[in-house]
């Protein structure tokens, strides 16, 4: 697998370099973080259950909606250029992708 | 439902204080917190994208399972003090566990 | 476990009955048997992809839905019974009760 | 969108005909209907709610794989041939898949 992800790696820098879509994921990340300390602090500060639990489920929602950001991107520069050349490598990262998709946590 | 959630409050301050559950719920997010700004340095890095997504993957079940200690502590104190106390407060209790339960991202 | 199930099942027995509950689990589950064979049509009769996906989708969410039928049943019954009990039964049905929600797919 | 589907669906016609994949969802779609019906007897003969949740688990991760193979046919082909066919037609797919993915359902 590594040899594949080197040069996807490879080819997303030459292709992409830093754009919107990376922008995006970074700002949203920061927020969570932020969340995840306002989880931390509910916790310490003993507040409602149910409130702290409310907290959650918008932190892996918006944890998901990060990783829509990532897959998108994934899939139109990785997964379709891997199309495109055919072959092993073809197969090899629709194997990959498969992967991601059949967990549940995605 | 303020009012019920302002008893349950001061109903677990009374009962439970800083308990064990608490800790390991702390010491997760504080986990969690640094594995979000793992994933910010790799988006930032343009590290490969199905690296991202199985951290964001990741994550997402470590928040689901401090979701679970703190609901765990939920049912045990608070439904089941309002359990107890039957009436118009088992009810409201009842409807607010099962809105809850009914999220995709719980 | 068999022992507090069916202790529990007898206590359903007696208690509830044939109820509203049951009668809108049994309707909904109709219907889902009904979709499932659509689904099983559109896969035969090669229909476009996202479609199946989409009725796919239509299923799992109904199935949760029944599923939060019967928690609430079970939260409102067994749940409830065991916890004014007390003792050990009260920790194994709650024990009981946190693997279920720990499920992805619940 | 149905422009795009009507192409899809006669492309698939076309390039895949009745194959293994199929066969395969089929398979899986009967011994759904199966679990269904068995879920519903359940609820009649008011069962264990745990039994009862268990089965609808099992039954939702059964639907989740079945859809996990008419997605892995779907980038295989429709995404796939949209890929290298380039422009609107790309974008477009692109788009529909997103769309999926970001479904708690799938």
């Amino acid at each position: 697998m590594l040899k594949l992800e080197e040069k996807k790696d490879a080819v997303a820098h030459e292709k992409h370099g830093p754009h919107g879509v990376n922008q995006k994921a970074l700002r949203r990340l920061k927020n969570i973080e932020g969340q995840v300390k306002g989880i931390h602090r509910m916790v310490e500060q003993e507040k409602y259950c149910v409130d702290i639990l409310t907290q959650i489920s918008a932190v892996r929602a918006a944890l998901k909606s990060v990783g829509i950001v990532i897959l998108r991107r994934h899939i139109e520069s990785c997964v379709s250029d891997a199309m495109q050349s055919g072959g092993a490598e073809r197969v090899q990262i629709i194997d990959e992708l498969m992967s991601i998709l059949a967990k549940e946590e995605i």
